[in-house]
């Protein structure tokens, strides 16, 4: 981390101001997530039929940010997309890049926010996966310079993983955690750069399986989708993988899952080796289901699972109920 | 293929009586499943105290299958445990074997129970990953031994992926993928052995990345879990990870995403290497998620996964509304 410090312009809370860097599908759910929370946003894109594009992606997200309920004073007037970046970027008290994934795009992108940015004010990165040690190489003021994650898409899916690469000061990603928490987002801070971070690593690892059993004719792009959606997504969608193999293991919960199942690891059921399951990783997932199940016993989290697939399969259609 | 055709007793519409073989976690979830849909069941489980845990599995189950809605005259009375598994099996119609995960094991349990079983009638095993030509080996009649693999727990998640060995019937796979969708299942039929299926491929390829992650301190369980529910699971719910992934490509589809972050198939995101992204397999994803969006185009889906993250939100209690 750098020694240099750089204190924000305000405090999380106190934001109104809201840059917006790169106006495609990420950048522009960004826009409409922001301007969603009533702030105002600023936009900027080098595309030249950016603005009409990014208009009509915030009009086509506002039905769904109506429904999930607009903060006061919330509206698609409080969007200006500027003509250049320096414009977009005068008076913000926060910064959100989300350039294409192209790593010297990134660094020149970067040091050129930060060259044009207010002193202080946190500028992030939506990379889907450089480390941002890789990205703050050419910025003056890297310590200011953090990842913040999101999902697509972002004025939907809560989730932001925030980090810090080398040289980006802690306070700044603290305060940037602090900001996503208090504009709507669920934050993971992260402690180390990882190539992925968390979410997409575990997506990753999943889509690539999903690119093999495609190229070797192994199993067709719909199969592959229904046995999701008819299968583990149903429980992922409230349940963590871990929480959920934990019941796998019955009352005997994740120590037993993993007695029972854990031959299968040495089998071919992926083209990824699985780590060793030695003494060490078996006790961590027990013990780290443990706090995760925060005092909940095997049958309240049975209970929660079973009410919570019922509530996604009647949400989604497939109770012959609603939608 | 075997050339003895199999012939079942009944037609799948017919079917009343149903045996479990093996009454654990997934056994368990099998009986209370066939009980919810009306169904008499036998069931044989060798532990001592096994009458004791299926019943309260199945009371425990009970008010999840009631708000469903069971099926006419549906009734945990319809359950009889037997003291062998020859009286199980005596006038079963359909019989799921649901064993602990040991090759041996199922094997000699298949063999048995095709000599006790009336003739023709289909025994599918729940096996997470064998493939049946490696089970069917000791059996008189291999032909009516298939792969009937649920999901946990099989009372609420649709999904049952089925396959034969290379003994198999193909009229015994066809004969189960029509019983268990006429008993309320989601059937993917496969026509190929693949260790682990399709979904368990996938999952298990996210959960060797997650156990890697702990057991290098990169992540912990109660992040990885969150990193899923609060982030891509939200969507997994409704629409799978391949037209997802098409959305995330914008107006230009998965051939714009793959264009767009085929070169992070390159990128240490997860340790398991990405297949070569050539021409076909490129051709193959574009190809297949245009048939999965069946004449939907860009803006119906987007405002279906919208509209399928906000129900699921709502529905699992993170809008602030219901539950």
């Amino acid at each position: 981390m750098s020694a240099a410090t750089t204190p924000a312009p305000c405090s999380p809370e106190d934001v109104r101001r809201v840059a917006c860097i790169g106006a495609g599908v990420i950048g522009g759910g960004w826009v409409a997530h922001f301007l969603a929370r009533g702030y105002d946003v600023t936009a900027w894109d080098p595309a030249p039929d950016a603005e009409d594009k990014l208009r009509r992606l915030v009009a086509a997200a506002w039905p769904a940010l109506e429904q999930i309920g607009l903060a006061d004073g919330a509206s698609q007037d409080r969007l200006t997309v500027t003509a250049t970046l320096a414009e977009a970027v005068a008076d913000a008290q926060f910064i959100q890049e989300s350039a294409p994934e192209k790593l010297e795009l990134k660094r020149s992108l970067l040091a050129e926010l930060d060259a044009a940015a207010p002193a202080g004010v946190v500028i992030a990165s939506s990379t889907s996966g450089y480390p941002m040690t890789d990205m703050q190489t050419e910025a003056a003021d890297p310590a200011r310079l953090v990842v913040g994650h999101p999902f697509n898409p972002p004025y939907l899916i809560p989730l932001v993983e925030v980090v810090g690469g080398e040289r980006t000061d802690a306070a700044a990603v603290e305060w940037s955690a602090r900001f996503y928490d208090v504009a709507g987002k669920s934050v993971i801070t992260m402690d180390r750069e990882l190539p992925g971070f968390i979410a997409n690593r575990l997506q990753e690892a999943l889509w690539r399986e999903a690119l093999h059993m495609v190229a070797n004719g192994e199993a067709s792009v719909e199969d592959i989708d229904a046995s999701i959606t008819e299968g583990p997504g149903l429980r992922w969608a409230f349940m963590g993988p871990c929480l959920t193999f934990a019941l796998a293991g019955g009352e005997g919960g994740m120590a037993h899952m993993l007695d029972h199942f854990g031959p299968s690891l040495k089998s071919p059921w992926t083209r990824l080796e699985a780590p060793e399951l030695d003494r060490t990783l078996r006790d961590a997932m027990v013990d780290g289901c443990e706090e995760a199940a925060k005092g909940r016993d095997y049958a309240q989290l049975v209970a929660e699972r079973d009410q919570g697939v019922i509530d996604v399969l009647r949400a989604t259609g497939r109770l012959g109920g609603a939608r």
